[in-house]
């Protein structure tokens, strides 16, 4: 185990989150706030801490394995969210710690679950500071700091395979370096075309900034208790459409941009993708149609929501724990399905998806056909046993964790008003955490918030969006004895 | 395809159909109830016309594949079931049709979800029949008829295993009749044991015959209204004991009896069935005393509830429907759980759970420790790499297969009463259907029944209760496209 490299790049994770809190510290200042103070402290200490430990402890060699990477990530994401937090706990605007434990982490993971009643009563500065957590873990910390570090050893792949999303994460070009270079450009001019076009319509410049991080991250915090509702509904399509795009595979906007647009209109997983999406706006519009009785407005409520859960972003326009039963169903799957792998959005991923379906069908074919040997192929490729095989141990561990995650909620509970079933209630806190995508149904429902959970409960759910946005194998790797043994 | 031996065995099935309807006809006459008729008439019927299938289609040759295998399967349990629901239908005990198949489906699927309000109104000839269907398609119905069948190829292996319960179904003894013979004459013993002890209760001979059929297939009709309630705590003993037997590995009461006892106690699924059972008496025990505040009351009535929601029985002595969460969530996850392999219960099988957590560890010891190689083991054997991919694309169609039950009831609904919660209410009845339990919880929980759903949601339901008892593959490859194509 290489304990220098693991300390060393935990320190350089201190160092950038301390230097990417002077962004909601200058915002601080220049709206006069008081949480300018603790926004400092916290970016002064993190920045000291952080240089302190990548002065000092140096790795002997640069050589890690997947196993390092796997507790490197973990590290970065649990050293993050502490820190992270304590601007939200020292200025007293989320007085409990746990509390401001579970918004930061909600931050990061881009989950967007929340215990706020209504955000807009929290400084400017925070605000901020709490829709950038979405930016920033949306591609991811590791990310960054490789795209941004000029000496980067190419075994760094491995940090950057556990912290991105999907089951197998290609380099767009030789190095893992440019890689990372390459998505977060893309991020970034994504993210400033929604603030432009946001900026157009009825929000200010600051609500535009934060609702791009938000939408970028594909995370949901927003300013107001009501989330998107009370927005124009220009807003609400721009950040529709964008919530859309950021669940899309990132590698195939590099390869629009390099030209190859045939191979991206042979993805199977963003055709898959498409169709998921239209298929259940039609399905959504037809059964809410006789509750509104306009056309473009069920049109804009069940696109928005439907790209929202899809993308397991959480923003909401409308109530839509008050729907029919069959709207609500489909929404449940698309929060399960989640977006496009190699995208900032949650869930199990569409490409996964598309795996396990050719899986069943190779299975069912084998034993119709005993002497048939087939194999299974996704975006053009011949995808080898050893991912398939790991997409069926991915479902079991992720069907494990839910079940385990919702035995605890049962366990620890809340305090919860008369006449909220809690199986729906602890049953979609469970799946909005470890999709990461913020509201459930019920007692978690869009119009309310997480605040009625006990302590306990907020410290499981927190892990769960760890869990969640790691993609189960780094936390359990870090947690299992195993990997802490010598062998 | 071998047309001819299949439509000669679906003969066979409906003949020995019409033969075993012959026993509660005879305790109609008995009772001279007028359900006499309509259950000579379904028995003649079947007898009939199985016999001219049987005596005029004879196949050329007896050889069959795993495909035919499947197919046979699943056409014997639709006619069974088909006709099995006549004399309910005809004799107007269950003046809907489909009401009338939804019952005989829940029947022979030994899941025992009804539609009937007050099941002790009914004849006694017809209560004695929906009892039966329990005990028939508790062990099989092909199973049966192997076992009782002269001149019987051994490549019925194929029909036996696409019938019995678990992921791989070992021949006790060299020939596959001789395995079928031993494996009914342990379930008549067992039975026949269960039928004296509750004799000597304060059950009547009827009800004490009536019970142990129900548990015996692990099916859960009983006689009452409030299932076992009213019954004395000795009843309610006896029939939870019996409970937990028949959810075991009908191979390891093989073992007890020709000695090999220690190969019993090796057995992890033995191991693991035992310990889940305790640890969730001994959790619900706990978190109910605080309701009964009597210790003997708690204990039988936790131990009651857990077996039989392991078991996939379905009686209940309570309404747990009305139980804190906590022992709520964990029935529900007993649900899902099932029984062990090769025993007439449902559920998803220990012996799976067995083989994914070992699956787990194995993936998770990869990741950690790249150079090693292990291999799963279980039962003290080598599991090969089919059987342990298997069960992960196993847990994928079950997975695949709830969402879309799940989703169906969503779409056909049914008429619930105000307050009702929909979710919890169609998710527990898919659980309890795929799992052929029988109770769910709110809308279907334990002191009501599937009488409120639609007529589409009542079919959906029969097919999900075939799926599960068959383990989704027999429907799922009769049904598939690829089955009925030359190849």
């Amino acid at each position: 185990m290489n304990y220098k490299m693991i300390l060393n790049t935990t320190g350089k994770v201190l160092l950038t989150g301390g230097i990417l809190l002077l962004l909601p510290l200058l915002i601080a200042i220049g709206y006069l706030e008081n949480s300018a103070l603790y926004l400092g402290i916290t970016a002064f200490l993190a920045i000291l801490i952080g240089f302190l430990i990548v002065k000092f402890i140096k790795p002997n060699n640069n050589v890690i394995y997947s196993k390092e990477g796997f507790i490197i990530v973990t590290l970065a994401w649990l050293v993050l969210s502490l820190v992270g937090c304590l601007p939200f706990y020292l200025s007293g605007q989320i007085p409990s710690f746990i509390d401001a434990f579970f918004e930061t982490v909600s931050g990061f993971t881009t989950t967007g679950a929340s215990i706020l009643n209504d955000p807009s009563l929290m400084d400017k500065g925070l605000l901020f500071w709490r829709s950038f957590t979405h930016w920033i873990g949306g591609m991811g910390i590791i990310v960054f700091i490789v795209a941004i570090n000029k000496k980067i050893s190419d075994s760094s792949i491995h940090v950057l395979r556990a912290e991105m999303p999907g089951p197998s994460v290609d380099k767009l070009v030789p190095t893992a370096k440019d890689t990372a270079t390459i998505l977060y450009l893309i991020y970034l001019v994504l993210t400033g075309l929604e603030v432009i076009l946001l900026a157009f319509g009825d929000m200010n410049l600051f609500d535009a900034i934060v609702h791009a991080l938000g939408t970028a991250g594909t995370g949901g915090f927003g300013v107001r208790a009501d989330s998107i509702a009370s927005y124009s509904a220009y807003s609400q399509w721009v950040i529709a459409i964008f919530m859309f795009l950021f669940g899309i595979n990132f590698n195939l906007f590099y390869l629009v941009i390099i030209g190859k647009i045939k191979n991206v209109l042979k993805s199977n997983e963003l055709i898959t993708y498409i169709l998921i999406v239209l298929l259940s706006i039609t399905v959504v519009s037809i059964n809410i149609y006789p509750i509104y009785e306009n056309l473009a407005d069920v049109l804009r409520l069940s696109t928005f929501q439907v790209t929202s859960l899809m993308s397991t972003t959480g923003y909401s326009t409308v109530n839509f724990d008050a729907w029919p039963t069959l709207s609500k169903s489909i929404l449940i799957l698309l929060m399960f399905i989640g977006g496009c792998a190699g995208s900032t959005a949650g869930g199990f991923k569409v490409s996964r998806i598309v795996i396990i379906f050719k899986r069943i069908k190779k299975e069912l074919r084998r034993i119709i056909h005993p002497r048939s040997v087939e194999s299974i192929k996704t975006e053009g490729k011949l995808i080898d046993e050893t991912t398939v095989n790991g997409t069926g141990t991915y479902l079991a561990i992720y069907v494990l964790s839910f079940v385990v995650v919702f035995f605890l909620l049962s366990l620890f509970g809340g305090n919860f008003a008369e006449g909220v079933n809690l199986f729906e209630t602890n049953f979609t806190a469970t799946l909005s955490c470890l999709n990461n995508i913020g509201p459930g149904l019920n007692g978690v429902g869009p119009t309310l918030n997480f605040a009625n959970y006990s302590d306990a409960s907020k410290i499981v759910l927190s892990f769960t969006m760890l869990l969640g946005r790691l993609e189960l194998y780094p936390l359990l790797i870090t947690l299992s004895a195993s990997t802490w043994v010598k062998h």
